[in-house]
């Protein structure tokens, strides 16, 4: 048996993890329709204007503003035709003559503005209107937008809609993007089965797809793949087999028991950053650097795995898929006293009832611990805290 | 030419169409690694007890707690063997026994508690302790954490990893989830291309992609068509075409213009539920009801069609979709004056800048003027919003 010599607070082991997380610098590409949520890999320089030519920025007539300036009986212009959305008006448009046009249209050649609809009385092929037309007016310039060469876009950007939307509009198909972090998702134990009938003894893995959801959702690709035995060989090829991944997460197995082989196995390929962290849960908590791969060893209790997860894997996670920090943060008061622990950071599942935190935690083999809560809040070591205090809630 | 007759009012219009919103009846079956962000159809019942068995919840001993009254000089019992996890022990543990048991291990019969490693002291096949061990020490009893029948997770339930967690240490592997609602997206307008080289007076379609990414992040399953032409036969068949889908989104050609023919195709197919709203962007804006889908006529610029997707659309989806209110928003004060208009609300995009929002809105022709900014802020219409005031930003 191998106790745990010395126990890293849990700051300090989310400070270690993150400096060991570098962010990732493969790029790839990526559909427009697939880039929401994407961390843009370069700046996007605009190929062409937008608009790509003069355009009428409402339906009327365009028409030489100079025309308009003799307002002192009204002012009458023949209409030398009309230009529909998509077409542009093939002639050069003269003194006393204008153009029907639709918004988004080019402005024909010799006009410089465009009248709304509502200005004007149209009789036949002549139309009148009151007042002068200052030039310019509802015609958006060619390259008002963007202007062929400007930045659209920086590198780092996290694409939402509105960028897509942008990258549309220069008629982008693909976007270069930087690749999310490969994660690979093991349970250990020979006594974990994904799905079947159980023997006597043995367990479903709880952890694995929670693990996976979560890396989904803060910009990970996950692969979980078959629970491993907790031997030194399985632990250690499991490890290896995963030389393409950029994080390695196992769950359990990385207890003090005889038969965890967790640490054994990284030590062999790599080097342990930490094992052991002054936190409830999250104790046996294990981080390794094989190549240039972080190896996770979470607890196998799920409630425990799931929280210590969230709290340093996520991080992580986020850092090497250059995303910004995990924000889904709520504060509110603590519906009654929580437990104290002199020499621990206590993570503790809570659950929200008008605007209040109550603990929702159950034990730390519970299954429905996590599944209860709607968040959990951070506890130092030592301190108390009582109802009515007011705390941030991590939501899950 | 049609100029709007009445304008409803924003916050009627996002009543309106939140009342028409009917929160989706269809279900499908869901593989667990795919259940994150989905919608339970059902109540998820335990078709077993968790733990299946009494279950050794620390590595240690099982033993037979009534051997440890007799604490006078010290116990000692006899370790018939050895439990490794996965492992059951075939026998039954008699008076003076014990087993060497693993954490998650099931309690051999005859015994009724587990003393850790740590407490004990072991020499070939005895081990000694010094106190008496409590019934049920570091036992999770049979069914402690689900028993069978127990309602594991109500219908209704937005899947977060937690859930996933619980459904899988049931071995559950699919569950029934609410389908997402299906969402076609059409860009009007003869002059709008998806890519390729334009011709004079053509531009790309800005909106169909930033309006699926949209749906995408806020439970929807989009489904981008082809531009279609602003044609009374073009659009009534596009809305025919998208019979299966729950929403029909259409952008542009929803304008007074004498060829925006979207209402009266809709009002051909089903009932107009409002045309013309009182806001800046959004005046466009047509909802109507076609069978038991919802057409959304949008405006055609892009940073108009995008700011009223959010603020309409996306309410509207979550209700069908089952999802609770969009929840990014930000309190943050102005960092600049915002513009006033006495009859409309205005939807203003903003960026932020060390927790002060400024407008970032440029044009409405303009696709930067979405990206450009973090979010946007809602003046209702006649108030004057200062800098310094504290505002709601919803974030993109």
């Amino acid at each position: 048996m191998r106790p745990f010599k010395t126990l890293l607070s849990l700051e300090e082991a989310v400070k270690t993890a993150l400096a060991a997380a570098i962010p990732l610098k493969r790029v790839e590409e990526t559909a427009l329709e697939h880039a929401v949520g994407r961390v843009l890999a370069e700046d996007v320089v605009a190929p062409f204007d937008v608009p790509a030519f003069d355009k009428a920025a409402m339906d009327g007539f365009a028409l030489r503003s100079e025309d308009t300036l003799a307002d002192s009986e009204g002012i009458r212009l023949h209409v030398l035709g009309k230009v529909h959305a998509g077409e542009s008006f093939a002639g050069v448009v003269g003194p006393g003559e204008c153009v029907e046009i639709a918004t988004g249209s080019p402005v024909p050649q010799g006009c410089d503005s465009v009248i709304e609809v509502e200005a004007v009385a149209q009789k036949g092929s002549e139309i009148a209107l009151a007042n002068r037309v200052k030039p310019g007016r509802n015609v958006a310039p060619r390259g008002e937008d963007i202007a062929t060469g400007d930045r659209l876009l920086s590198g780092g950007t996290v694409l939402a809609p509105g960028h897509v939307g942008a990258l549309s509009a220069l008629g982008v198909p693909t976007v270069e993007v930087f690749e999310r972090p490969r994660v690979a998702i093991f349970a250990t134990g020979r006594e974990v089965r994904r799905s079947g009938p159980l023997a006597p003894g043995e367990v479903y893995d709880a952890n694995s797809f929670a693990v996976a959801g979560l890396v989904q959702g803060n910009g990970g690709a996950p692969q979980v793949f078959d629970p491993v035995p907790d031997e030194l060989e399985d632990i250690a090829s499991a490890v290896a087999q995963a030389k393409n991944h950029d994080i390695v997460v196992l769950s359990g197995s990385t207890s003090v028991g005889e038969r965890d082989f967790l640490e054994e196995a990284a030590r062999s390929l790599g080097e342990v950053l930490f094992h052991g962290v002054a936190a409830k849960p999250g104790k046996p908590l294990l981080l390794a650097k094989v190549q240039d791969g972080l190896v996770f060893g979470l607890p196998g209790f799920p409630a425990s795995c799931l929280l210590v997860a969230y709290h340093v894997l996520v991080p992580v996670l986020r850092k090497m898929a250059r995303l910004p920090p995990y924000s889904r943060r709520m504060t509110v008061s603590l519906g009654e006293d929580m437990p104290v622990k002199a020499d621990k950071t206590q993570l503790v599942t809570v659950r929200l009832e008008a605007d209040r935190a109550y603990k929702a935690f159950r034990k730390s083999g519970s299954v429905t611990s996590v599944s209860a809560g709607e968040g959990y809040v951070v506890i130092p070591p030592g301190l108390r805290y009582r109802r009515g205090k007011s705390v941030e809630v991590f939501l899950f």
